[in-house]
């Protein structure tokens, strides 16, 4: 039931004729199964199916797309009910999101949020000042009730498989609970070794002996650490793993020669670096990271160019992921070339890039991943995973780099009720612009029904070999 | 009247539904008044009221955007009443932007004049060679009555409030005789110090001393030099200054420990800069500015990014603002850190942020407005103010800031005839827009009016506490 | 004969009452003859007017737009004939082609296959693995007859004058050839000096003693190199000549003192370059080739941006122009300033500014071209010559350049059965952004009939001094 809240047309393109093309492409992959191989959903939801405990908790709090915009206009963390002394009234927290839901016009955040309300909870009217209340009551009544549960929401949705981001440190006890119980839905972690490869990261040095105690190497020494890197793998793909996630500040790499990389893992481990030597480490990490790859065939993603905790006082009194990372230029040409040259040309390698600077879609990132076999382009990522950011990605990237050079969807949530709207959101602005290509007699129209299920749903399950 | 010259649908989107509504939506803002926060009309016109004596001198000669574009085809600044020895002929330079015309095809400047020539003079035919004269004379008979003065055009206009942009170093005596005559339009100065801020302005030490003659502080010492600024904050503020502007080549600032900064000023006061200093302590006094807003509640704006006098013959034979500033790459999100990280979150200070740089809107701008409870984004500045400028602006920038972290629209013209055209095309292509995202069922009708007011009106006013 | 495979309305704008405007328009041009300033087919076609060999070799072999895409999924170099121990069947070659054709999907070389197999070859059914054998049958048939010949091309094309691209040591000999047959083909070459310019190119020192022996200047010292190039710039133009273009990593310009460049140029003729001495050199011969345009009124062309050989193994291995030239950010403000400010006001120059780098249309090369006298922006070049790519480049970079500041129209290609279809994909965009102009009432119908032919034909002849 979708009600007043949602239309039935929403996103496509306004032409008429245009319109019902992209209505008959939209409709014919409407109801694929969900592909998720890149998220941020809570191991402990598929491993312990818990409840969900109030609206405000599943709404408000943990989204940093839905607190940073009322930080904008001035609302305190705390009203939020985050940080310490913070209001811990749900009721209370969601009333202040309805409040100030206006602001959301426009936004990414109110079609996801509308469409669960529409879709996953029933409602037809929009949240408000007025009506926050009758919908909070609503909410809270169905959260214990077990069709609310987080399983039951995966199946529900239709997912196919779902990827977990993972610490390389992680036990993954959580996707084991989910492993064995008698759920069949397919849950797979994905092997993110930031806290182990960004000498940057705070507790560095305390991660690489918990590293060393998880993985039982010796990561006192550069072989000894790289083998800890192997057996984590090993370990997150015998749990299903079939992905590992690279979030750097940046996308250098490196290639240096064994001595030099022996010297520089030593400075870093010890706590003595050079200036320079966080972000040279980081750059060879890539490249080890990828030599894996060819050996264990784990898909590799990189995510860059995010500029994290901008505001210093927002990081340490609200901690991380409160809105305040903010994008910085970025360049990949000169940066992925030690890695391309390295291993590049290996059909063992797949590769997957992502950017928050959309001037690299059709300057870099399409030429690259048009002609390097290892390479594909992730979806718009992050503020650009948004019907304009979505429109841009097709038009400057895929002229150059071929639509067979993307992976589908990724929906890259913590936000569990917005799945299924984020990849329906998706299904649209693509309808919308196959049809367009389609009425301008770029592609035909069979073509177009072809490539509509490959973004749906196959590109994503072949590149991301699931 | 607008004539032949003008299409009442002008700028509206080309899809029939969609622009049925977009006519409707430009229908319920077209008569607002003129709300113009920033921008470069002369105070003179206000405080003294005088006659304009020629049509070169109305359009050709003062305006950088037509200028620069018959530069570019060849026309000498002479013949355009520019520089020693030029043509003085009013009627001639007139000419000779009437054979040129043409080549404004396409471009903001000729959807301008168009607007002026009809709806402010009744014309129905466009400019050109065989009108020019015809047009010279009609224009030239009209500006010596009393209903062609500026205070009468600022009537006519439907302007509320305007504000204009003046030294640190000036004496608002313009001002002065606007508020102690009869007239009761609404002239504000906005306080632009980069002449006594900036080390690299020709003049700098001679500034400071006539900084401190007119504030009456000794600009010798650090301490004396901000307060010789709060004090013309203050006269500003008293004069009507809601707001202070600032126009550097780069948005970079900086926060400097107490005896650095007094080590920096006395530098760069003594004529005995470091290399780096210059930018320094602009970047130094961007945060010092914001600081005093907090004090003063002045809102503040950043103009960066142009590379100002890019040929240096120009620049020395026929003056600054011919159309020779060229704009140049810019980052925002480590350059504006340290402002942010000192006031960033105090709710007193409000920061508009303008660029050049549109790979800025959605990598940067976008994020930190939608963050920074401090920070807002003017709308398309110098060269992207213009039809599709604008569309880029709200297609690249809304979906993360949210419309309320905008501020409406500037003029910022010192091109009196062009300020309601300016105003209409925005309300035009803002109405399109807007049009656009309810038939793709973004936001709903009745939304779409309240958010045209607000881009048209009401935001403006808020942003600059007008 | 079109055929199924080419709509009559491909690629003009969905919307009804646009796409009739936008049809008159381009049928308007559609007939116009093709003027192809810049480009690199083989001089030795118009000099011998060989037959073509095989379908393999004409278009699929040398084509990197075609050899990039199919590397991307994995086909090696040698299946596409490329390499030693490569596949040498022609034909096998083709079904590799036809058996990944459908990769091609909305990107432009498909675009251009299929208007080449549609309209030079008459066929009506797509390449594919079905069809493979069919057409390569066919072409074969056809590419010994004299009506396929290169200059039957030509004529058949309605070429009204081609430029080639040679290097600065070529002898002309088969532009010498074409101007001595009875063929009437206009067929002129353009000086591209890169490999005696640039220090970084392979065999740089015996590249200027070639040079030398070419020119009958003494190469060792710096004004007997400046006048081998006069003298060379010379012979191109007794050729018919009427530009130059350059080829460089950077935009980068200088204008040294004449002792400095002295000494700058014998350390990068002696082998004994300092670092950064390359960059300089380059920079610095833009310049001078500025001057040298003042005397001979060659116009210049700068083609930058782009990191050539991104794979070592490919370029050492299959050499250059394999598809592994991926572009880099660049930025023209600082960069052009000195050679602006030393010649940029001449009225005798013009130059021709090219950018893989999007981001610049609107932020620097359209307010440099929009004031500069000499400036003109070439059309989107490289992966920006498409659909989406030339709307960009209007959308972003005419409202501030002005249309009369650009240059119409580049094929580019060294794939000769593609000119027709680039140019025809040119003129139909170009049309649909006219008929939007119209629509909106940008601009008037009778005007945009106007621009059309200037985009067509017109400018290209008046920029290029043809």
């Amino acid at each position: 039931m979708e009600g007043a809240l949602l239309h039935p047309d929403r996103l496509l393109p306004a032409d008429p004729a245009t319109r019902q093309l992209a209505r008959g492409l939209y409709q014919s992959v409407e109801a694929l199964p969900i592909v998720s191989p890149h998220g941020h959903t809570d191991p402990k939801w598929w491993g312990e199916n818990p409840a969900f405990t109030d609206p405000a908790a599943l709404f408000v709090t943990p989204d940093h797309y839905v607190t940073r915009m009322l930080t904008s206009q001035g609302v305190s963390f705390e009203a939020l009910g985050i940080g310490e002394n913070c209001e811990r009234d749900s009721r209370r927290i969601w009333q202040t999101f309805a409040d100030h839901y206006y602001l959301f016009a426009g936004t990414p955040s109110r079609i996801w949020v509308d469409d669960a309300l529409a879709r996953l909870f029933g409602f037809s009217k929009r949240l408000g000042p007025d009506t926050a209340n009758e919908i909070y009551d609503a909410i809270a009544e169905l959260l214990p009730k077990p069709e609310t549960s987080p399983r039951a929401l995966y199946d529900r949705f239709g997912i196919e498989v779902i990827a977990t981001t993972d610490s390389a440190l992680d036990d993954l006890s959580y996707h084991a609970m989910a492993r064995d119980s008698d759920w069949n839905g397919r849950v797979v972690p994905t092997y993110r070794p930031d806290s182990v490869i960004d000498p940057d990261v705070r507790d560095f040095a305390e991660n690489l002996e918990r590293l060393a105690e998880v993985s039982g190497c010796d990561t006192n020494t550069y072989d000894g650490y790289l083998d800890a890197h192997r057996a984590r793998r090993a370990a997150f793909k015998a749990m299903g793993a079939t992905a590992t996630d690279h979030g750097h500040p940046t996308p250098q790499t490196t290639d240096l020669p064994y001595a030099e990389a022996c010297a520089l893992y030593e400075r870093v481990r010890s706590g003595n670096p050079n200036a320079g030597d966080a972000e040279l480490f980081r750059a060879q990490m890539l490249t080890e990271m990828a030599r894996m790859s060819l050996d264990d065939g784990l898909v590799m993603q990189l995510h860059s160019g995010s500029l994290r905790g901008h505001s210093a006082k927002v990081q340490r009194d609200y901690g991380p992921d409160r809105g305040f990372d903010i994008p910085v230029p970025v360049s990949f040409t000169e940066a992925l070339r030690p890695l391309l040259n390295a291993v590049g040309m290996d059909p063992r390698l797949t590769l997957i890039l992502f950017t928050l600077d959309e001037t690299t879609y059709a300057r870099e990132l399409a030429p690259l991943a048009g002609v390097w076999p290892c390479l594909r382009l992730g979806p718009p990522w992050w503020f650009h995973d948004s019907y304009e950011g979505m429109r841009r990605f097709r038009e400057m990237a895929m002229e150059t780099a071929g639509i067979y050079n993307t992976v589908g969807f990724n929906d890259d949530t913590r936000a569990l009720c917005s799945i299924p709207a984020r990849h329906d959101v998706a299904r649209r602005v693509d309808s919308g612009w196959l049809a367009e290509m389609v009425v301008t007699h770029r592609i035909d129209e069979c073509e177009a029904y072809d490539i509509a299920r490959l973004l749906a749903h196959d590109l994503a399950m072949k590149a991301y070999r699931l």
